[in-house]
This record gives C-alpha cells, sequence and structure tokens, in this order.
C-alpha cells in the first residue's frame, strides 16, 4: 500500500451498505451536514445556487440530500474571500444540507486551449476575466475546504474521449500522483474526500488505475471520463465492469450521469451516487422527465393540454399546473416556466432513485427496473 | 342620473370603510374569490404569473390579497381559448385569491403608430404577431370576463401627458360612452366592474369627468392618467383634489402607482388601491425597496456585505441571505437573484400597505407617515 505522509482523515463520515439486490445496493452515507440514502441524485448548484430552485424549495419539496458545488466556478465567482467572509458556502447559499464539490478539474481541462498540463498541476486563464491561475493538487484542496464542503473531490485529468493508450497511461499517472498530493495537503477532518478513477472505456485501463488507488485512504471512489461522448452502451459496459474493481465498503460515485434511464441501469451495475445537468438545464428548455418518458412542453401540441406533466408526480408543479400553462410561460419567457419546470425534473430524479432504494430494500429491484423500462416506452418522447 | 339599459352588478361585491384618519382610510373589500384589507398594493401579474414568483410563495410569504392581470397580453397569449379551457384566468395560474384585470386600454394606446381611435373603439396591430385587432368595449368585457376577473377595469383612453384640453374633453367624452357601454356590455353577476376617470393633472377636467362618471353603477372608481410622466408633486396634487370628487361608498383605485413613498402619500390623500410594477421589475435588476431607502444590490459596496437587504424584514430573502451573495446572483444572472429580490420587494410593498392600514385604524396615521419617511431619508440610495 502506497504510503501517505498525512494522516488526517474525515471523522464525521460513515458508509454502510444497507441491502443489496443482484448487483444494485441501497446504502447509507453520513456526511458532516447529514444523511444521505442511497442510491442518490445530486442535484447540481454550480455557482452556489441549483438554478431557478429556492434551497427551501430544493429541501423540502424535492427533498434532494446532497448537492453539488463547482470549484471552478466558485472560486472565480464569487471568490474565496466573499465564501470565506460568509464562513462557508452552506451559509452564504442558505443550505444546511451535505454538499459535495468537485474539484475544477473537469472544467480547466475543458478550456482547451487556455490552460496548459504540467507536473505542478494545470495553469489556466478563467473564461469570465481572461486571468491567469495554477490550479495545483494542493491548491483545490484548500479551495474546496475553504468552501466547506462535505464530499471534495481529488483533482484529475479527464482526458478527452479517444485519446490514446500511451496518453492515457501517461494522465492516469499523473493524475495518481496528483490525487496523493491531495490526500497529503488536506487538513480539515469534518470534510471526507473521493478518490477519481480513469481509463475511459477501456477495462484493462479501469483496472490499472483503480489497482493504484483503491488502497489509498480515500472515503469514496469515482468513476471519472464517462459521459464525455461514449455510446451509452460502451458507458453501461464500463460501469458494470468497473464497479467490481472499486472498494466495496466505500460509496461509489459516477460523475456526470445523467437521465432517468442511465440512473436506473447504473444503479443496477452497483452504483450509489450519480450528478449531472440534466434535470435542470433540460428543464429550462422545457424538457421534462416523466414516469411515462420524456414531455417537451414547449411542443404546439400541448397547447391546450390540460394533462399535468406527469400523472404519477406529486409535486407542486404537477399538483396545480397543466402543461398548456408551463408551454405558454415557456414560450413567453416568464422565468416561472423553468421554475416549474426544474422543480418536476428535481422532484422526478428524487422519486425514482428513492423507488430504486425502496425496491433494492424490498429485493424487488428486476421488477422495478422493467416496470420503468415499460413505462418510459408507453409515453415516448412527445 | 344616466341611464343604462343593462341591469346587470356584481352580487359578491361589498365594500365598507373600516376606519378613517384624515382623508386616510381602511376599508374591507368583498370580492368573489376573498376579501381584500384596504388600503392594498396589487402585484402585476401580467400574463398570468407575477414574475418569478410561484403562486403560493404569493399567497403564503409575500402575503398578497389580491394580484393584477393584463387583458391585452392574455388575450394574445396564451389566448381565449387556452384561458377558457382551464375554466378561466384563476385555475390556469392556480392562484384562488381576487385578480383584477385593466382593460387593455393603456397597452393598446401605448402601440401609438399601429392603432386608430374609432367611435367604435380601437383597431390595433399587436406587439408580437403584428395582426389586426379591434377592442371595443364590449370585446374588453367579454375578454375579462371570460378571464372571470373579480375586478374588471371600463375601456378608457389614457389620453398622452400634455395632451390639450380640446382634445381632452373629446377624449373623455368618448371613454364616457366606451364606458356606459361597457355597463352595458356585462352579463356575470361575479365579476365588479369598476369606471375610470380622465382629466390629467387639471382639477377642471377631473372633476368634469367624474360629475359623469360617479352617478354611474361602476361597484368601484379608479383615477387614470397619472403616473404617465408629470412630476410628482403633481401627481400627489392631482390625487388630493380628486379622491373627494370620488364616490366615497367604493373603493378608490389609483392606477399604476408607484414607489413606497408614493404609496404612502396617495393613502394620507384617500386612495385605497394601488398596482404597479415597480417592485418586480425593479428587482430584476437590483434594486430593492427596504424600511431605510433604496438598495441597489449589484453595487461593488455590497461585495462583502453580510447584512440582509432590510434589517425590518420578515421575508425568506432577508432571513437566509446576505446582501453579498444576492448580489453574487446578479452579477452571475443566476435566477435565484431575481427570485429572491421580487419576494423581498412584494414583501416589502404588502407589509408597507399593511402598516399603514393598521396605523389607521389605529388612528397614528401621521406618526406613521413620519416615521416612515425618517427612515427612508435614513438610508438613502445605495
Amino acid at each position: 500500500m502506497t504510503s501517505i505522509a498525512n494522516s488526517v482523515r474525515c471523522e464525521t463520515f460513515s458508509f454502510r451498505e444497507v441491502a443489496r439486490d443482484g448487483a444494485a445496493r441501497a446504502g447509507e452515507l453520513q456526511l458532516t451536514h447529514g444523511t444521505v440514502q442511497t442510491p442518490i441524485f445530486m442535484p447540481v448548484g454550480t455557482v452556489g445556487t441549483v438554478k431557478a430552485m429556492r434551497p427551501d424549495e430544493l429541501a423540502s419539496q424535492v427533498e434532494a440530500q446532497i448537492i453539488l458545488g463547482n470549484t471552478y466556478h466558485l472560486y472565480l465567482r464569487p471568490g474565496l474571500d466573499v465564501v470565506r467572509a460568509h464562513g462557508g458556502l452552506h451559509k452564504m447559499m442558505g443550505w444546511d444540507r451535505p454538499i459535495l464539490t468537485d474539484s475544477g478539474g473537469y472544467q480547466v481541462f475543458s478550456l482547451k486551449d487556455l490552460r496548459k498540463i504540467r507536473e505542478e498541476g494545470v495553469e489556466f486563464q478563467d473564461h469570465i476575466s481572461g486571468s491567469y491561475h495554477l490550479f495545483t493538487p494542493e491548491k483545490v484542496i484548500e479551495i474546496q475546504e475553504t468552501l466547506g464542503s462535505d464530499i471534495m473531490m481529488a483533482f484529475d485529468e479527464c482526458p478527452p474521449a479517444g485519446a490514446d493508450e500511451h496518453y492515457m497511461r501517461e494522465s492516469m499517472a499523473r493524475t495518481t500522483r496528483w490525487e496523493k498530493r491531495c490526500l497529503e495537503a488536506r487538513t480539515r477532518t469534518d470534510c471526507a474526500l473521493f478518490g477519481i478513477g480513469q481509463g475511459g472505456t477501456s477495462e484493462k485501463l479501469r483496472r490499472e488505475h483503480l489497482e493504484e488507488l483503491g488502497p489509498l485512504p480515500f472515503e469514496g471512489m469515482a468513476i471519472g471520463g464517462l459521459s464525455v461522448g461514449e455510446e451509452t452502451q460502451a458507458m453501461y459496459d464500463t460501469v458494470e465492469f468497473t464497479t467490481p474493481m472499486m472498494p466495496d465498503e466505500k460509496p461509489k460515485y459516477l460523475m456526470g450521469v445523467g437521465k432517468p434511464e442511465d440512473l436506473v441501469e447504473c444503479i443496477a451495475r452497483g452504483i450509489d451516487m450519480f450528478d449531472c445537468v440534466i434535470p435542470t438545464r433540460n428543464a429550462r428548455n422545457g424538457q421534462c422527465f416523466t414516469s411515462r418518458g420524456v414531455v417537451v412542453v414547449r411542443n404546439a401540441v400541448h397547447k391546450e393540454d390540460l394533462r399535468p406533466l406527469d400523472p404519477d408526480c406529486d409535486c407542486y408543479t404537477c399538483r396545480n399546473f397543466t402543461r398548456a400553462y408551463l408551454r405558454h410561460l415557456l414560450k413567453s419567457g416568464e422565468m416561472l416556466g423553468p421554475q416549474l419546470c426544474t422543480l418536476h425534473n428535481l422532484r422526478y430524479f428524487l422519486t425514482l432513485v428513492g423507488q430504486a432504494r425502496e425496491a433494492i430494500v424490498e429485493g424487488r429491484f428486476e421488477a422495478f427496473r422493467k416496470r420503468f423500462h415499460e413505462l418510459q416506452a408507453e409515453g415516448g418522447s412527445r
């Protein structure tokens, strides 16, 4: 086992598996700001707000248990001084439940021509002012500890889809060195730290990387580098052969995924945690996810459609508003349209993972999965 | 008294004066969808949504008692077929408290080059598709009855500021004929109908018009044609000499006004009802109204300002968020910024009229008014 100079560990963290049904499992994650029932979906709150949602709505109506913040964006705006003045991200944004933050790696690598990778870290020009910055493993841990994240993510490189094996190996080796430096840089005993395994869709590379990362004292482990353009089936296959390589006593987090069917299929393959911008971003364009498939509520077919978005949904939107009214709001550019569609989409995602968990606990996950796909096919894309 | 062929009256409507303090008065307005305590401010919900607000927030957190909808906008979008399919505006927008709708006159006359005034009504091209439409007194009553408004407004011409006396007299005479046709066109006994007096800032013209309109069987009377560019003092003076000309047993509504100080000053002059886009529109630009004056929360001075918008406010925004966070949201273009600022501004307006009412009932309105202005001056514009 690789030795890590620093012995700081998260003292408030624990994870236990509650039930297992096939490869799917239900768990309970204890974090500084509360308990999370897994499998769980984490709404994305990039700059300290889940777009269009009040935090109290998010808690009491979406029943979100944990949300995600983006280190890169928060570092730039409002900046660490402002977050520090508030006493951390939770207090600044009025959210007292757990927060996971990414490491900023994904955003920084997306800058392509504006960044330079060195052993020390990544130098980049930001997308707002064009100023120069250096993100190192030590720096991103310092930022995330300032944010006060319940779960910090290690600094990794997310290689572009289709990178060759030579580049992948070099990148993964550097990522391993960076992730060890993250472990060594941590100082807070109330912030957990998750490692991130790379390796694209290659079983061999995934195994190599996880053999290195698995023994390290991370509180959880993530699959990075998926949902970057590969075929859906390749993503499912990769998840299927990767989850058994991950430490079973730790939560398994699939980063940046996905649509409702992706959640169900990856829960079936052993994933505990998800995050994705899809429910919030698509809601703003009027693309709504329901138990009967996708409803594109802007479409003319809904002009006088008096049905709710989803007959099976208990959210405020579905209890009070018709598709015709939602269409009107979106067509008129009224903020309430994105607000109501976001509320519904997030509630649907949280309901879905909650139902999956219940099915796992009750040993009927396969029946749940089958019924889910049947109902999705029933509606079709409208 | 002018005879009106039609004897349809609103059977669900009543108004009673509860207390009077100087010219200021407190009242109670009974409407089809509930009771309204006056003086009252009505948030504007142009196309069937008070911008950025959920109707349940508006009811339980802003404590709005009645809102305003715009006939012109709703007629164009979503259109009457859609509203009718829902069974009226209340059901479509999920708002079960009273709604007042304007007659569309103001919007139609604002189209300037795109409209032609005839005795029959106004022909215009709409601002969305450029199609031709004809609004007549009969048509706007039909539209408002389809919307199912608790209070409909009569069809009037709002003459441009600075129109000469000759034009004013012609316009007012035509408006009187139109308003009588509105009374004759009504068919529903659960929709009240208010008349609108014009006359610019001329005491003589205001008197002439109200002498004609006053005896007509409207349930309430409005002052139109103010807040169209005249000096604030001229507006106050006009309100002061006009309210005594209005029937005392009916509510007195000042259309399109105003800022917090305008509300206080016009309550002092006998006004019972107000509506204005200022609290909602300005909120979206980060201009917030508080008990200590205006706070422009986008300003750099609030970058690390940990204070709430208003130390005296009990709204969700003021209880949970700092000015620094609100500034961050607005600067980042996040929807939550307008949402939270709108919630605060509306709550502040509703709190203000509620406090004014309490002061009137307790016979200490002058002290309230004095203290209001002192506190406003304390903060100043920041």
